[in-house]
C-alpha cells in the first residue's frame, strides 16, 4: 500500500523492516529503491560499524484522536502530517555535528528549489553559524545521479531566487559546486566519504 | 482531551501551541507544565537567541492508513506509537554535538532506571564514543527538583543493574554525580549553564 503527501509526493514509513530490505538487496543491484531507503541503508552501515551515528527524524504527525483498546496497543486515529521546522537528518561523525536533507527530482536539467521550506533555509543557515557541517544530498532520478552540495552554495542559490533570480540550480552549478557521489554497494551512498575529503577531522 | 502512551504515560502532543503557551506562562508561576513543555520553551529561547539548535524529535509513529479526502489534507486514519530508537533531544551548541534524554519521577528518594531503553543507553554510549556531549535531565515531580546528569554516570548505574545491583539511581547519588538546575524563568531550565561549567567551548 502506498500513500501521499498533499503534495502528490509519496510517503515511504521508515520502518525496520525498510532497513532490512535495504541490507539485502544492497548484495545486488537494487535500482529502484528511494533515496530515503538508501540513506536508511546507508546510516544503518555507518551506526553498525560505529563509524558515525546519523538517524532520519521521525516524520512529524500531530495526534488528535487516539484509541485505547482493552489488552492491545493504543491505536491513533486521526492524524495529519505536519511540515517539519529542521532537515530530515542529524547525527554525529568524528565529534562534528552533522546534519543534512536529501531530496530528489525526476528534472534532469536543474534541481527546482521548491523542495526546501524556508525554516530548513533558516535552520541550516543557523546549523552552519553554530559551526556545524551542512549540506543537502541531491537525486537525478531519471540520471541514477547523487551529489552532495553544502549548505553555504545552496543558500546563496536560496539568495538568488529571493533577489528575483531563477528559482532552481541548474545541473552544471550542481556539478560544478556540489561532490558526485558514485552509487556504491555498501553502503549504497558513501557521503562520509565526500565529508573526509571536505572537512579537517581529528 | 489527554492521551496516554501503552505504558500509561500521558502523551503530550509537541505543537508550537504548547511552546507559546509555555513562553507565555514562563512569566510567572508555571507549576504543572510537564518536563518536556518546560524543555521544548527553554530550546526555543535558545533558538531565538541563537544561542544553541535543539530540538526535540517527533513522537516515531508507525503509519498504516492514510485517507486522502479531496480539496483537504490527508488525514492518518490508523497509526501505532513506535519505541524510539534514540534519545528525544539533540541539536548543536558551540559547535558540539549534544544528545540527550528528559524523564520525570513521581518518587522523591530513588529514580528508576526503567525510565530508560536498552537502545536508548546503547545509543548514548554511542554518543559519547565520538565525543559528543550526552547526559540525562532527571525531574522529581514533587520535589519540584531537576538535575543534569552526564551520560557515563548514567551507563554506570545501569551497568550495575545489569550486573545485578539496585535497579534505580539514589537521590544522594544524582546529588553527588549529577548538577542541579535551578528552575528559572526564561529559560525554564537553564541546562546549557550547567554545559557551560563542565565543558571547554571555544
Amino acid at each position: 500500500m502506498k500513500f501521499h503527501y498533499p503534495n502528490g509526493k509519496q510517503y515511504v514509513p521508515n520502518t525496520n523492516k525498510t532497513v532490512l530490505k535495504g541490507l539485502k538487496s544492497s548484495t545486488y543491484s537494487n535500482r529502484g529503491m528511494t533515496l530515503e531507503e538508501d540513506l536508511n541503508e546507508s546510516n544503518t552501515y555507518y551506526l553498525e560499524r560505529q563509524i558515525a551515528i546519523i538517524h532520519k527524524k521521525p516524520t512529524p504527525v500531530q495526534i488528535v484522536n487516539v484509541d485505547y483498546p482493552k489488552r492491545s496497543a493504543a491505536v491513533i486515529k486521526e492524524a495529519y502530517f505536519k511540515q517539519a521546522s529542521t532537515t530530515d537528518y542529524n547525527g554525529i561523525y568524528k565529534g562534528k555535528y552533522i546534519d543534512f536533507e536529501a531530496k530528489e527530482t525526476k528534472f534532469s536539467s536543474s534541481f527546482p528549489l521548491k523542495n526546501f521550506h524556508d525554516h530548513q533555509i533558516q535552520h541550516m543557515a543557523g546549523v552552519l553559524s553554530h559551526q556545524g557541517i551542512c549540506f543537502v544530498i541531491l537525486r537525478f532520478t531519471t540520471l541514477e545521479e547523487v551529489y552532495l552540495l553544502e549548505a553555504n552554495h545552496l543558500l546563496n542559490f536560496w539568495e538568488r531566487m529571493l533577489q528575483g533570480g531563477r528559482k532552481s540550480i541548474t545541473k552544471g552549478e550542481i556539478e560544478t559546486h556540489g561532490h558526485h557521489i558514485p552509487l556504491g554497494f555498501t553502503p549504497r551512498i558513501d557521503y562520509l566519504k565526500v565529508l573526509d575529503s571536505l572537512y579537517h577531522f581529528n
